[in-house]
């Protein structure tokens, strides 16, 4: 757990501050968005050290001093823009803050912010409605389904480039790491359960020349991913068995040497978690190895991820599917342990965003 | 100006930071008004040192611990929450952060966030467009009129409640503070223009044992104020004028000793400022004294304050008009000295919200 959870360090003017920054955020949110979408941001980054007046901002973009004056003044309330030292009093000279470079040039930032803006800002005012009635009840202002899962296809173009962009962003940055990790000792067959679009299967057979690897997810998802495995070459050694893994009337096939989960357990429930590994646990023999790779909140390096993670989770709350989050460390542990599995190996802050693999093996 | 709107102190690692609070500005939003309307804020602030375990949240406040976990650990990531330095890893025990009392305890901080969910939530979509088009097109969200100041009678109980609270909040406070500049030299007759409901004119009346007051503001609200100033008592000592001050084509009547508009000016823009004090400027007599009271945000004690004022700038933005704000001093100045005033004293930090009163002649 981070320190910063347990101390409470702040004083009370930049506590009363930061309640305002809470209490004002749909304001300022939309502000930055129209600072980065207006090219008011770009504008004042390309006028580097020397900065540029408001004046000159409206101008060059053809948008009234007002527009401009009422965005650059809660942009320097957040930071997101500085006024040079020589400023005139008259018409503020304006340079780029730290802030402002991430608001504008991070990738992680954009994503996160396309992500807020396109697929949570209307269902985000539903989500107290979401936690009392345990189902997300702020889908159906994107439409009317179940879970997200079930309306990606039918989402509109921006909605399914915010929402795609989020979810291939953070993925995948941790296979490389991973890799070596799984394959130090032999591994001849892999189950992808929640393999999706078969990257992690074909990033297996190429870093290894032996494995075969089955995908085990929803029909849908298997379909694509045959197709891309296909078109990789690897026809031959990646197979697919459709299913939904919450079915406990169906059962896993046997005979995997290693059983791979990636950022899966975290679109479902605790509950659900324990179900899943419990049906794994019939399939698995005692050599069998469970890899579990997921960011974990509390794993995490930095201040700035644990928060994406923790924010992220409200989205599965109010929009995804109601019960599913980003987990802490212990909680997931348990959720499997119970299930029949012990922990054997954890290795934290893997690939660039931290995330955690565990193996587990039957107890 | 203050020193950090030109210093940007930040390292990259908060910069960072306080970019993804900025991105899942809307997440966090209904978090924090979750955990305060759920009455969760309230628990762990009653637990006080000792803390409280979320199982026993849940438990006492009938919600899932699902729907705890989500809420607090966003709540952690804001600060709002801490975690107790001997918290059991597998149920956290929690206390209340300094920032979860502002957003819970401080009247502010609440008034803020209500009115941004009830009157400004939906409309903020709008802003991007609300500064192209120079009307607030945010305003729809809540009804089919021209600026919010048509529709307020028409407003559910709820967004009556919030908008009001926000505007009575930060009015009046300065007033106290004001008297007894204003009433330094002997002021006989008052005109206190956008007088509202009565509340200057009825402080004055208290005040001074021998002014008599004019309200001068639109029909709806002299009558309002008509009503105040008999019910107080002052029925021969405040008088009424109905009118639009915006209009060119009547003329204000002469023989104030002073002219007063409290929070008046922020509801136009600069062109719209000028236009009213040229027409002050032609029933103004060169001993009138002309006091303008507002909150600068260039000239506030505390960032947070300033933050409150900037955002406030939007809200007039994407609902109110439109086209007005939340002025800095030298720009409010200009506005007025261009239609042929002078400033000839300015009080800063007036009252607790740190309120500007300026006195101007004619030039």
């Amino acid at each position: 757990m981070f320190d910063f959870y347990i101390n409470d360090n702040i004083d009370a003017v930049n506590a009363k501050f930061e309640a305002q920054k809470i209490a004002f955020a749909p304001l300022s949110f939309q502000a930055a968005r129209a600072l980065r979408n207006l090219g008011i941001l770009d504008e004042i980054s390309n006028a580097r050290k020397k900065g540029i007046k408001i004046s000159e901002l409206s101008q060059k973009l053809n948008i009234s001093l007002y527009g401009i004056g009422v965005l650059v003044e809660m942009g320097l309330g957040m930071g997101a823009i500085k006024v040079h030292k020589d400023s005139d009093d008259d018409d503020l000279r304006l340079t780029l803050g730290k802030i402002g470079f991430f608001l504008m040039k991070d990738e992680m930032t954009q994503v996160n912010m396309d992500f807020s803006q396109d697929i949570c800002y209307r269902g985000a005012e539903n989500l107290e409605e979401s936690i009392l009635k345990g189902k997300p009840a702020g889908l159906p202002h994107l439409g009317p389904w179940k879970t997200v899962y079930e309306g990606l296809s039918q989402l509109t173009e921006q909605e399914k480039k915010s929402w795609f962009g989020f979810d291939h962003f953070y993925s995948d940055l941790a296979f490389p790491e991973a890799l070596p990790i799984v394959f130090e000792k032999p591994v001849g067959r892999l189950f992808d359960i929640g393999g999706n679009t078969a990257k992690w299967a074909i990033s297996c057979c190429k870093y290894n020349a032996d494995v075969k690897v089955s995908i085990i997810d929803l029909p849908g998802q298997t379909a694509v991913a045959e197709k891309n495995a296909a078109a990789a070459g690897f026809a031959e050694r990646i197979n697919t068995l459709p299913c939904n893994v919450l079915d406990e009337t169906t059962a896993f096939p046997t005979g995997a040497n290693a059983v791979w989960m990636s950022q899966f357990l975290d679109c479902f429930s605790l509950e659900e978690i324990t179900k899943i590994l419990t049906k794994i646990r019939k399939a698995a023999a005692p050599d069998t190895d469970v890899y579990v790779l997921e960011p974990l909140w509390d794993k995490q390096r930095f201040e700035a991820a644990a928060y994406s993670l923790q924010a992220t989770s409200l989205y599965f709350t109010c929009i995804a599917n109601g019960n599913s989050k980003m987990y802490r460390y212990e909680e997931l542990k348990k959720a499997i342990e119970v299930a029949g599995f012990e922990l054997k190996e954890a290795h934290h802050n893997v690939g660039p965003n931290a995330y955690s693999l565990l193996r587990f093996r039957i107890k």
